[in-house]
């Protein structure tokens, strides 16, 4: 069975884990390093530091950012749970905000909250009806399309509230709009997170990473990553951090994949291109839109079902392409929705709950063959008749 | 420059990578499963989580167990920063203990402690001058050598005091006391935690273990390792978990060194009875004991330094090795000592002060030759004339 994106080694990944071996380094060595370079190139990213996961990555951003117990966090509903968890980790609390039809933080409404929702007190943004300070917000480029972050940088550095792109899913995609042109995800805000886990666009088996053009920041965020260690010699910690370092061997898969991106942007793009093409006449079924402001890396394209009972069409369609061996997943249900998120507050939220219903996610791996994503697609096609 | 313990690879490790590769399985695969089991049938563990570090797996062993905020949790102050930090993230309150001369919790005073500081109240334990509720102990197999748990593990039993094993130095020592004849550090515990980060005995790169009799625990502890997921397919999440996943390339390396356990068991044994043979006649430098009660892994081989000034001593010492590319460590500065946890209880520590400013860590790396014992023993030799 086939999950639906699967890593695809395709470059230099077994030679590099040769000279780990060869070398005897496994926890740490010189692969880190050129991971880190790579990045730091690729993305045009001063600073950056590897670590275990992109869920430690956002933990490790809002600690370094210098979150307090009880501050607030501005998030989409609509993303994967570790972003919100990242915040509880933190002892922060959500807000939750609805999004738009790109699937992405909806900016007007994250706007009209800010200016209607809060007040500035001293160099902080307080909530009105909590009292409490609010310390930042995580927009998600989800399935790698990029949030619109033009609009609302200049607003959040004037509310001082700071900004952690979670750019687990969108490594690759780049702004078209003028005020960002060419700039990656992930280096516009404060700090910006990576993902390399086994699904994403590359991945190191497991792992990720903080992108910063903040020194202290990026010295903060290292210091947390490996056990907050004032003096190696003698295990001297003055604060207490984390054991969120990425090992050598990870990090040797991570730069073979790095160096073939270009390539897995490009197959995901045909992937998507075949799926719109496929379904262009369809009444029902529709491949949702990636932003037109940026080039984005088609990590995940996405299939919205116009039908009046989408749970019995997509646990359907599903039955079907699992006999193929093949899988989809239907899309997030919504954070705000879920039982430990419930209780915090949300912000108009309308549009998050009806995509997750009828968003399926569909088979991406890059390595996907035009003959099976054919098939792929008469499948789904049969079982909307 | 040579860590005081390195990895040495002399097994199947580049064969199983070379398989994680050719079947494309990087995250997820079948090497994770090989290596759980391989763990059940070293340590006779009913079952085991593979996890990402030896400081996950205790902060996921104590939530499993049902920590709750404020509850208080016994530790030894001698000991790595992580076992403290684990109780942290669980909002969990330390209360530190003494070491004995073996390094290990000292299991007197922690006796005393139980009779004389604490009380019990319908099924609980709780701590007489601040009334909150003892939850857990976690003892340390420091170095390798046991902790004397024939004795607690009735005491806590019946306090309903929970037991964490923090087994990461201590994977392949087994007791010989009659009651856990041939047991293994790990599982007289209600959890065990195993390490894997690269200075250890064995290393899957970096990586931890879990290992229960239960096999409520290990559901639980499986559940939260794994973003505590409750649907896979549309995300939801009743509980808030953790990306603590091991990767299937990690336990591949995991699993090739576990195979050769017995051999490096066999030259750690070798490495402590040179220092042992070489400084036996030594007034001033005394290589430490492992205990009697236990066939240890004599992981780390500790020296304690009898000298006025040892802090000199270990600095000359230190410098003249780094001469020769090798390199020692300075014994943990007590925990209760360190910045963050100075404000937490601490009972009659008197031992631990005073071993950890005499104490180095020797290299120990189990590929040392005996040339290079002979080296590093005759340049500390001289730098204490």
């Amino acid at each position: 069975m086939l999950g639906v994106n699967e890593p695809y080694i395709s470059g230099k990944e077994l030679k590099y884990l040769k000279e780990s071996i060869k070398s005897n380094e496994l926890s740490i060595g010189k692969f880190k390093g050129k991971f880190e370079n790579k990045i730091k190139q690729y993305c045009k990213s001063k600073y950056v530091s590897l670590c275990s996961s992109g869920t430690s990555a956002i933990q490790v951003a809002l600690h370094t950012l210098g979150i307090k117990e009880n501050d607030e966090v501005i998030v989409p509903t609509f993303t994967f749970i570790a972003t919100i968890n990242a915040v509880i980790y933190n002892k922060g609390i959500p807000v939750f905000m609805d999004c738009d039809d790109n699937c992405n933080l909806d900016i007007k409404k994250f706007n009209k909250f800010i200016f209607e929702n809060t007040f500035k007190k001293g160099n902080n943004l307080f909530n009105k009806k909590t009292k409490r300070r609010i310390f930042a917000v995580i927009p998600v480029h989800v399935w790698g399309g990029l949030v619109d972050l033009s609009e609302i940088t200049k607003l959040c550095r004037k509310s001082n509230l700071k900004i952690i792109e979670d750019a687990a899913e969108s490594l690759g995609s780049k702004y078209k709009i003028k005020k960002l042109k060419n700039r990656s995800s992930g280096t516009i805000g404060d700090i910006g997170c990576l993902s390399f886990n086994g699904n994403k666009i590359i991945t190191s088996a497991g792992g990720g990473a903080i992108l910063t053009k903040s020194k202290k920041y990026h010295q903060k965020a290292n210091y947390l990553i490996n056990q907050a260690t004032d003096k190696q010699f003698n295990y001297i910690h003055n604060n207490i951090g984390y054991n969120f370092r990425m090992s050598n061997i990870n990090a040797a898969i991570g730069l073979a994949q790095l160096e073939k991106i270009s390539f897995y942007i490009k197959k995901k793009k045909l992937i998507n291109k075949f799926y719109r093409e496929f379904f262009k006449n369809s009444e029902h079924l529709k491949i949702n839109e990636f932003p037109k402001y940026s080039n984005n890396n088609y990590w995940q394209t996405t299939m919205i079902i116009n039908l009046k009972n989408p749970k019995l069409v997509i646990k359907k369609i599903r039955s079907s392409l699992i006999k193929y061996g093949f899988s989809i997943r239907q899309a997030w249900h919504p954070c705000h929705m879920q039982i430990p998120y419930k209780k915090f507050e949300s912000y108009k939220i309308s549009n998050a709950p009806k995509i997750s219903s009828r968003l399926i996610c569909l088979p991406c791996s890059s390595f996907l063959k035009k003959k099976q994503l054919l098939k792929i697609c008469s499948i789904i096609s049969k079982n909307i008749k």
